[in-house]
Protein backbone atom coordinates (compact mmCIF):
# COMPACT_ATOMS: atom_id res chain seq x y z
CA UNK A 1 0.00 0.00 0.00
CA UNK A 2 1.53 3.42 -1.07
CA UNK A 3 0.30 6.24 0.97
CA UNK A 4 -0.01 9.66 -0.86
CA UNK A 5 -0.24 12.76 1.32
CA UNK A 6 -2.60 15.68 -0.67
CA UNK A 7 -3.49 17.50 2.47
CA UNK A 8 -2.69 21.54 2.52
CA UNK A 9 0.23 21.64 5.13
CA UNK A 10 -0.24 24.16 8.17
CA UNK A 11 2.13 26.91 9.49
CA UNK A 12 1.72 30.51 9.67
CA UNK A 13 2.77 31.35 6.37
CA UNK A 14 0.13 28.93 4.89
CA UNK A 15 -2.24 30.76 2.24
CA UNK A 16 -5.37 31.88 4.30
CA UNK A 17 -9.06 32.08 2.20
CA UNK A 18 -9.12 35.87 0.65
CA UNK A 19 -5.81 36.92 3.30
CA UNK A 20 -7.91 36.25 6.02
CA UNK A 21 -5.14 36.19 8.93
CA UNK A 22 -6.82 33.84 11.31
CA UNK A 23 -3.85 31.34 11.86
CA UNK A 24 -1.66 31.48 15.04
CA UNK A 25 0.66 29.24 16.87
CA UNK A 26 1.62 30.08 20.80
CA UNK A 27 4.72 27.98 22.16
CA UNK A 28 3.35 27.45 25.40
CA UNK A 29 6.57 25.40 26.53
CA UNK A 30 9.56 25.51 24.92
CA UNK A 31 12.73 22.25 25.07
CA UNK A 32 15.03 24.70 26.46
CA UNK A 33 13.20 26.20 29.08
CA UNK A 34 10.70 22.83 30.15
CA UNK A 35 12.11 20.25 28.79
CA UNK A 36 8.90 19.79 26.36
CA UNK A 37 7.52 21.50 23.73
CA UNK A 38 3.60 22.04 23.96
CA UNK A 39 1.62 24.20 21.38
CA UNK A 40 -1.91 26.13 20.94
CA UNK A 41 -2.48 27.36 17.91
CA UNK A 42 -6.25 29.21 16.39
CA UNK A 43 -7.30 28.87 12.92
CA UNK A 44 -10.19 29.25 10.95
CA UNK A 45 -12.52 26.29 10.51
CA UNK A 46 -12.07 26.58 6.80
CA UNK A 47 -7.71 26.48 6.87
CA UNK A 48 -6.06 24.32 4.28
CA UNK A 49 -7.30 20.53 3.18
CA UNK A 50 -10.77 20.81 5.02
CA UNK A 51 -14.17 19.48 4.54
CA UNK A 52 -17.29 21.98 4.20
CA UNK A 53 -20.46 20.43 5.95
CA UNK A 54 -24.02 21.08 4.69
CA UNK A 55 -24.81 23.63 7.57
CA UNK A 56 -21.88 26.29 5.88
CA UNK A 57 -24.68 27.22 3.28
CA UNK A 58 -28.07 25.42 4.32
CA UNK A 59 -29.81 26.16 7.22
CA UNK A 60 -30.78 23.11 8.73
CA UNK A 61 -28.09 21.48 6.95
CA UNK A 62 -26.05 18.74 8.91
CA UNK A 63 -22.75 19.83 10.78
CA UNK A 64 -19.23 18.18 10.22
CA UNK A 65 -19.66 15.55 13.05
CA UNK A 66 -22.60 14.71 11.58
CA UNK A 67 -21.65 13.62 7.94
CA UNK A 68 -21.43 10.09 7.46
CA UNK A 69 -17.38 9.34 6.71
CA UNK A 70 -17.78 6.85 4.35
CA UNK A 71 -18.98 10.04 2.12
CA UNK A 72 -14.98 11.20 2.89
CA UNK A 73 -13.27 7.36 1.78
CA UNK A 74 -13.30 4.49 -1.14
CA UNK A 75 -12.58 5.07 -5.09
CA UNK A 76 -12.03 8.36 -6.12
CA UNK A 77 -10.84 9.39 -9.83
CA UNK A 78 -8.89 12.17 -10.32
CA UNK A 79 -9.44 14.62 -13.68
CA UNK A 80 -6.65 15.96 -15.05
CA UNK A 81 -8.19 19.57 -15.95
CA UNK A 82 -4.79 22.10 -16.30
CA UNK A 83 -6.08 23.76 -19.26
CA UNK A 84 -9.64 25.63 -17.80
CA UNK A 85 -8.88 29.16 -17.15
CA UNK A 86 -11.78 30.25 -15.33
CA UNK A 87 -14.09 27.40 -14.03
CA UNK A 88 -14.85 23.99 -14.18
CA UNK A 89 -18.51 23.50 -16.97
CA UNK A 90 -20.90 20.65 -17.27
CA UNK A 91 -19.69 21.10 -20.78
CA UNK A 92 -15.73 20.20 -19.27
CA UNK A 93 -16.78 17.10 -17.20
CA UNK A 94 -18.44 15.46 -20.34
CA UNK A 95 -15.92 12.74 -21.52
CA UNK A 96 -14.93 11.27 -18.36
CA UNK A 97 -16.57 8.37 -16.94
CA UNK A 98 -17.75 8.44 -12.89
CA UNK A 99 -20.11 6.03 -11.54
CA UNK A 100 -22.37 6.46 -8.61
CA UNK A 101 -21.00 6.52 -5.37
CA UNK A 102 -17.58 7.63 -6.57
CA UNK A 103 -15.21 10.61 -5.52
CA UNK A 104 -14.12 13.18 -8.07
CA UNK A 105 -11.12 14.76 -7.62
CA UNK A 106 -10.07 18.10 -9.90
CA UNK A 107 -6.63 19.06 -10.62
CA UNK A 108 -6.25 22.32 -12.09
CA UNK A 109 -3.88 24.95 -12.88
CA UNK A 110 -4.64 26.17 -9.16
CA UNK A 111 -2.28 23.19 -8.52
CA UNK A 112 0.78 25.19 -9.41
CA UNK A 113 0.41 27.83 -6.77
CA UNK A 114 2.49 27.12 -3.67
CA UNK A 115 1.03 26.33 -0.20
CA UNK A 116 1.88 29.95 1.11
CA UNK A 117 1.54 31.99 -2.02
CA UNK A 118 -0.91 35.16 -1.61
CA UNK A 119 -4.31 33.87 -2.22
CA UNK A 120 -5.27 33.43 -5.65
CA UNK A 121 -8.43 35.85 -6.09
CA UNK A 122 -9.27 34.28 -9.76
CA UNK A 123 -8.49 30.69 -9.01
CA UNK A 124 -10.35 28.02 -10.94
CA UNK A 125 -13.45 26.72 -9.85
CA UNK A 126 -16.58 24.73 -10.02
CA UNK A 127 -19.33 26.57 -12.32
CA UNK A 128 -22.97 25.83 -10.92
CA UNK A 129 -23.31 24.07 -14.15
CA UNK A 130 -20.57 21.67 -13.42
CA UNK A 131 -22.08 21.11 -10.05
CA UNK A 132 -25.32 19.97 -11.03
CA UNK A 133 -23.78 17.37 -13.68
CA UNK A 134 -22.23 15.79 -10.58
CA UNK A 135 -25.18 16.02 -8.49
CA UNK A 136 -26.90 14.46 -11.62
CA UNK A 137 -24.03 11.82 -11.18
CA UNK A 138 -24.85 10.43 -7.98
CA UNK A 139 -20.92 11.10 -6.84
CA UNK A 140 -20.76 11.25 -2.97
CA UNK A 141 -18.19 14.02 -2.87
CA UNK A 142 -15.94 16.46 -4.71
CA UNK A 143 -12.51 17.34 -3.99
CA UNK A 144 -10.47 20.64 -5.19
CA UNK A 145 -7.09 21.66 -5.54
CA UNK A 146 -8.05 25.67 -4.31
CA UNK A 147 -9.07 26.59 -0.90
CA UNK A 148 -13.02 27.35 -2.46
CA UNK A 149 -14.47 25.78 -4.71
CA UNK A 150 -16.87 28.58 -5.84
CA UNK A 151 -16.09 32.60 -6.76
CA UNK A 152 -17.46 35.27 -6.87
CA UNK A 153 -21.38 33.77 -6.54
CA UNK A 154 -23.51 36.28 -3.64
CA UNK A 155 -25.91 32.69 -4.74
CA UNK A 156 -23.68 30.08 -3.56
CA UNK A 157 -25.07 27.90 -6.57
CA UNK A 158 -22.34 25.78 -6.63
CA UNK A 159 -21.81 25.25 -2.76
CA UNK A 160 -25.54 24.86 -2.33
CA UNK A 161 -26.35 22.39 -5.33
CA UNK A 162 -23.49 19.72 -3.96
CA UNK A 163 -24.61 20.21 -0.43
CA UNK A 164 -28.73 19.81 -1.26
CA UNK A 165 -27.31 16.50 -3.37
CA UNK A 166 -25.65 15.01 -0.44
CA UNK A 167 -21.99 15.78 -2.31
CA UNK A 168 -19.21 15.87 0.33
CA UNK A 169 -17.37 18.78 -0.33
CA UNK A 170 -12.99 18.48 0.45
CA UNK A 171 -11.37 22.33 -0.10
CA UNK A 172 -7.77 22.92 -0.28
CA UNK A 173 -6.03 19.57 -1.77
CA UNK A 174 -2.52 19.88 -2.96
CA UNK A 175 -2.58 17.51 -5.84
CA UNK A 176 -0.19 18.84 -8.49
CA UNK A 177 2.33 15.63 -7.47
CA UNK A 178 -0.35 13.06 -8.32
CA UNK A 179 -1.04 11.45 -11.60
CA UNK A 180 -4.66 11.53 -13.19
CA UNK A 181 -6.00 7.69 -12.17
CA UNK A 182 -7.95 5.93 -9.94
CA UNK A 183 -7.04 5.34 -5.93
CA UNK A 184 -8.65 4.99 -2.77
CA UNK A 185 -9.22 8.58 -1.05
CA UNK A 186 -9.39 8.87 3.18
CA UNK A 187 -10.25 12.25 4.18
CA UNK A 188 -10.42 12.41 7.92
CA UNK A 189 -11.55 15.98 9.06
CA UNK A 190 -11.75 16.55 12.99
CA UNK A 191 -15.02 15.56 14.76
CA UNK A 192 -16.18 18.64 15.90
CA UNK A 193 -19.85 19.29 17.66
CA UNK A 194 -21.46 21.33 15.47
CA UNK A 195 -19.28 23.35 13.87
CA UNK A 196 -19.77 24.24 9.51
CA UNK A 197 -16.48 22.85 8.49
CA UNK A 198 -13.07 21.21 10.23
CA UNK A 199 -9.86 21.22 8.61
CA UNK A 200 -9.04 17.49 7.90
CA UNK A 201 -6.16 15.19 6.50
CA UNK A 202 -6.49 13.62 3.33
CA UNK A 203 -4.57 10.62 1.72
CA UNK A 204 -4.54 8.43 -1.50
CA UNK A 205 -3.87 5.28 -1.23
CA UNK A 206 -2.85 2.73 -4.16
CA UNK A 207 -1.94 -0.80 -3.64
CA UNK A 208 -3.17 -3.33 -1.41
CA UNK A 209 -3.49 -2.81 2.61
CA UNK B 1 -16.33 -2.13 4.97
CA UNK B 2 -17.81 -1.00 8.10
CA UNK B 3 -16.22 2.06 9.75
CA UNK B 4 -15.84 2.76 13.63
CA UNK B 5 -15.46 6.43 14.94
CA UNK B 6 -13.02 6.54 17.61
CA UNK B 7 -12.37 9.93 17.51
CA UNK B 8 -12.91 12.33 21.04
CA UNK B 9 -15.49 14.77 20.18
CA UNK B 10 -14.41 18.32 20.53
CA UNK B 11 -16.49 21.03 21.69
CA UNK B 12 -16.00 23.65 23.94
CA UNK B 13 -17.01 21.59 26.76
CA UNK B 14 -14.64 18.17 25.98
CA UNK B 15 -12.12 17.48 28.87
CA UNK B 16 -8.96 19.44 28.62
CA UNK B 17 -5.42 17.96 30.34
CA UNK B 18 -5.34 18.88 33.40
CA UNK B 19 -8.62 21.28 33.13
CA UNK B 20 -6.50 23.80 31.32
CA UNK B 21 -8.91 25.91 29.25
CA UNK B 22 -8.06 26.16 25.93
CA UNK B 23 -10.82 25.36 23.62
CA UNK B 24 -12.38 28.54 21.78
CA UNK B 25 -14.49 28.71 19.50
CA UNK B 26 -15.49 31.88 17.53
CA UNK B 27 -18.52 32.49 15.11
CA UNK B 28 -17.63 34.80 12.43
CA UNK B 29 -20.34 34.59 10.49
CA UNK B 30 -23.87 33.43 11.57
CA UNK B 31 -26.77 32.25 9.02
CA UNK B 32 -29.18 34.38 10.37
CA UNK B 33 -27.35 37.68 9.69
CA UNK B 34 -24.99 36.23 6.59
CA UNK B 35 -26.78 33.63 5.10
CA UNK B 36 -23.31 31.30 5.71
CA UNK B 37 -22.08 30.28 9.04
CA UNK B 38 -17.88 30.54 9.49
CA UNK B 39 -16.05 29.31 12.64
CA UNK B 40 -12.31 29.99 13.80
CA UNK B 41 -11.23 27.60 16.77
CA UNK B 42 -8.59 27.98 18.87
CA UNK B 43 -7.30 24.80 21.42
CA UNK B 44 -4.36 23.44 22.68
CA UNK B 45 -2.39 20.75 19.95
CA UNK B 46 -3.06 18.07 22.14
CA UNK B 47 -6.86 18.53 22.25
CA UNK B 48 -9.25 15.36 21.85
CA UNK B 49 -7.64 12.28 19.77
CA UNK B 50 -4.37 13.40 18.95
CA UNK B 51 -0.59 12.12 18.00
CA UNK B 52 2.01 13.00 20.40
CA UNK B 53 5.01 13.93 17.13
CA UNK B 54 8.82 12.66 18.78
CA UNK B 55 9.40 16.55 19.06
CA UNK B 56 6.91 16.69 22.15
CA UNK B 57 9.67 15.37 24.33
CA UNK B 58 13.35 14.51 22.32
CA UNK B 59 15.42 17.66 21.40
CA UNK B 60 15.74 16.63 17.98
CA UNK B 61 12.65 14.81 17.55
CA UNK B 62 10.62 14.29 14.46
CA UNK B 63 7.88 17.25 14.51
CA UNK B 64 4.10 15.69 13.40
CA UNK B 65 4.75 16.69 9.75
CA UNK B 66 7.80 15.20 9.68
CA UNK B 67 5.82 11.49 11.11
CA UNK B 68 4.96 8.83 8.02
CA UNK B 69 1.49 8.51 8.02
CA UNK B 70 2.19 4.48 7.73
CA UNK B 71 2.83 4.31 11.11
CA UNK B 72 -0.60 5.23 11.81
CA UNK B 73 -2.33 2.90 9.68
CA UNK B 74 -2.59 -0.95 9.60
CA UNK B 75 -3.16 -3.83 11.39
CA UNK B 76 -4.59 -2.52 15.15
CA UNK B 77 -5.32 -5.12 17.84
CA UNK B 78 -7.37 -3.45 20.66
CA UNK B 79 -6.55 -5.33 24.32
CA UNK B 80 -9.34 -5.02 26.73
CA UNK B 81 -7.84 -4.58 30.17
CA UNK B 82 -10.33 -3.25 32.23
CA UNK B 83 -9.51 -4.71 35.63
CA UNK B 84 -6.21 -2.44 35.92
CA UNK B 85 -6.50 0.24 38.26
CA UNK B 86 -3.12 2.61 38.33
CA UNK B 87 -0.82 1.68 35.49
CA UNK B 88 0.00 -1.14 32.61
CA UNK B 89 3.33 -2.72 33.17
CA UNK B 90 5.04 -5.58 31.55
CA UNK B 91 3.06 -8.06 33.47
CA UNK B 92 -0.44 -6.38 32.22
CA UNK B 93 0.93 -7.02 28.81
CA UNK B 94 2.30 -10.70 28.95
CA UNK B 95 -0.21 -13.32 27.23
CA UNK B 96 -1.66 -11.11 24.20
CA UNK B 97 0.24 -11.69 21.38
CA UNK B 98 1.88 -8.90 19.20
CA UNK B 99 3.86 -8.96 16.26
CA UNK B 100 6.39 -6.51 14.73
CA UNK B 101 4.53 -3.59 13.11
CA UNK B 102 1.28 -3.87 14.96
CA UNK B 103 -0.52 -1.12 16.34
CA UNK B 104 -1.48 -1.62 19.77
CA UNK B 105 -4.73 0.04 21.53
CA UNK B 106 -5.25 0.09 25.11
CA UNK B 107 -8.88 -0.19 26.33
CA UNK B 108 -8.92 0.43 30.17
CA UNK B 109 -11.70 1.62 32.56
CA UNK B 110 -10.51 5.41 31.37
CA UNK B 111 -13.19 4.46 28.46
CA UNK B 112 -16.04 4.90 31.37
CA UNK B 113 -15.49 8.79 31.77
CA UNK B 114 -17.68 10.97 29.45
CA UNK B 115 -15.84 12.94 26.94
CA UNK B 116 -16.46 16.27 28.57
CA UNK B 117 -16.03 15.33 32.62
CA UNK B 118 -13.79 17.02 34.74
CA UNK B 119 -10.48 15.51 34.16
CA UNK B 120 -9.13 12.83 35.59
CA UNK B 121 -6.20 13.10 37.12
CA UNK B 122 -5.66 9.68 38.44
CA UNK B 123 -6.24 7.64 34.89
CA UNK B 124 -4.86 4.66 33.66
CA UNK B 125 -1.71 5.27 32.25
CA UNK B 126 1.01 2.96 30.41
CA UNK B 127 4.26 2.16 32.77
CA UNK B 128 7.99 2.48 31.77
CA UNK B 129 8.01 -1.00 31.93
CA UNK B 130 5.17 -1.71 29.54
CA UNK B 131 6.68 0.71 27.45
CA UNK B 132 10.09 -1.20 27.28
CA UNK B 133 8.08 -3.74 26.75
CA UNK B 134 6.30 -2.59 23.85
CA UNK B 135 9.34 -1.12 21.96
CA UNK B 136 10.71 -4.95 22.53
CA UNK B 137 8.17 -6.27 20.71
CA UNK B 138 8.66 -3.68 17.79
CA UNK B 139 5.10 -2.23 17.32
CA UNK B 140 4.67 0.60 15.43
CA UNK B 141 2.26 2.41 17.48
CA UNK B 142 0.61 2.64 20.61
CA UNK B 143 -3.36 4.13 21.76
CA UNK B 144 -4.60 4.84 25.04
CA UNK B 145 -8.24 5.44 25.84
CA UNK B 146 -7.17 8.86 27.66
CA UNK B 147 -6.26 12.12 26.94
CA UNK B 148 -2.39 10.94 28.51
CA UNK B 149 -0.35 7.75 27.86
CA UNK B 150 1.93 8.69 31.30
CA UNK B 151 0.91 10.34 34.56
CA UNK B 152 3.22 11.90 37.53
CA UNK B 153 6.63 10.90 36.09
CA UNK B 154 8.78 13.85 36.00
CA UNK B 155 11.21 12.14 33.66
CA UNK B 156 8.20 11.37 31.26
CA UNK B 157 10.00 7.74 30.98
CA UNK B 158 7.13 6.09 29.33
CA UNK B 159 7.21 8.98 26.42
CA UNK B 160 10.58 8.67 25.91
CA UNK B 161 10.68 4.90 25.36
CA UNK B 162 8.08 4.91 23.06
CA UNK B 163 9.92 8.19 20.87
CA UNK B 164 13.29 6.68 21.25
CA UNK B 165 12.07 3.05 19.46
CA UNK B 166 9.69 5.35 17.19
CA UNK B 167 6.68 4.10 18.23
CA UNK B 168 3.58 6.63 17.67
CA UNK B 169 1.63 7.50 20.53
CA UNK B 170 -1.90 8.15 20.06
CA UNK B 171 -3.67 9.49 22.83
CA UNK B 172 -7.46 10.85 23.59
CA UNK B 173 -9.07 7.63 22.09
CA UNK B 174 -12.86 6.73 22.58
CA UNK B 175 -12.61 3.07 22.55
CA UNK B 176 -15.63 2.21 25.24
CA UNK B 177 -18.54 1.39 21.97
CA UNK B 178 -15.57 -1.63 20.47
CA UNK B 179 -15.14 -4.87 21.01
CA UNK B 180 -11.53 -6.46 21.72
CA UNK B 181 -9.89 -7.59 18.58
CA UNK B 182 -8.42 -7.29 15.28
CA UNK B 183 -9.02 -4.38 13.30
CA UNK B 184 -7.52 -1.74 10.59
CA UNK B 185 -6.55 1.41 12.40
CA UNK B 186 -6.26 4.52 10.35
CA UNK B 187 -5.82 7.78 12.53
CA UNK B 188 -4.72 11.08 10.20
CA UNK B 189 -3.25 13.98 12.14
CA UNK B 190 -3.34 17.15 10.58
CA UNK B 191 -0.87 18.22 8.55
CA UNK B 192 0.48 21.13 10.84
CA UNK B 193 4.34 22.34 9.80
CA UNK B 194 6.89 22.09 12.99
CA UNK B 195 4.24 20.94 15.76
CA UNK B 196 4.92 18.71 18.66
CA UNK B 197 1.46 17.11 18.73
CA UNK B 198 -1.37 17.63 16.13
CA UNK B 199 -5.39 17.07 16.41
CA UNK B 200 -6.31 13.78 14.76
CA UNK B 201 -9.39 11.83 13.33
CA UNK B 202 -9.20 8.16 14.33
CA UNK B 203 -11.14 5.42 12.93
CA UNK B 204 -11.11 1.25 12.72
CA UNK B 205 -12.33 -0.63 9.76
CA UNK B 206 -13.60 -4.17 9.18
CA UNK B 207 -14.55 -5.70 6.10
CA UNK B 208 -13.20 -5.05 3.12
CA UNK B 209 -13.14 -2.02 1.47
Amino acid sequence: MKIIDISWPISDATTEYKDQKTIMFTQLKTFDKDGVRESSLCFNSHTGTHVDAPSHFLKDGKTIDEMHLDRLMGKAILLDLPTIGDSITEEDLHGYEMEEGDIVLLRTANSAYEPTDPFAKDFISLDPSGAHYLAEKHIKAVGIDYLGIERGDPEHRTHKTLMQADIAIIEGLRLGHVQAGTYFLVCLPLAIIGLEAAPARAILLTGAP
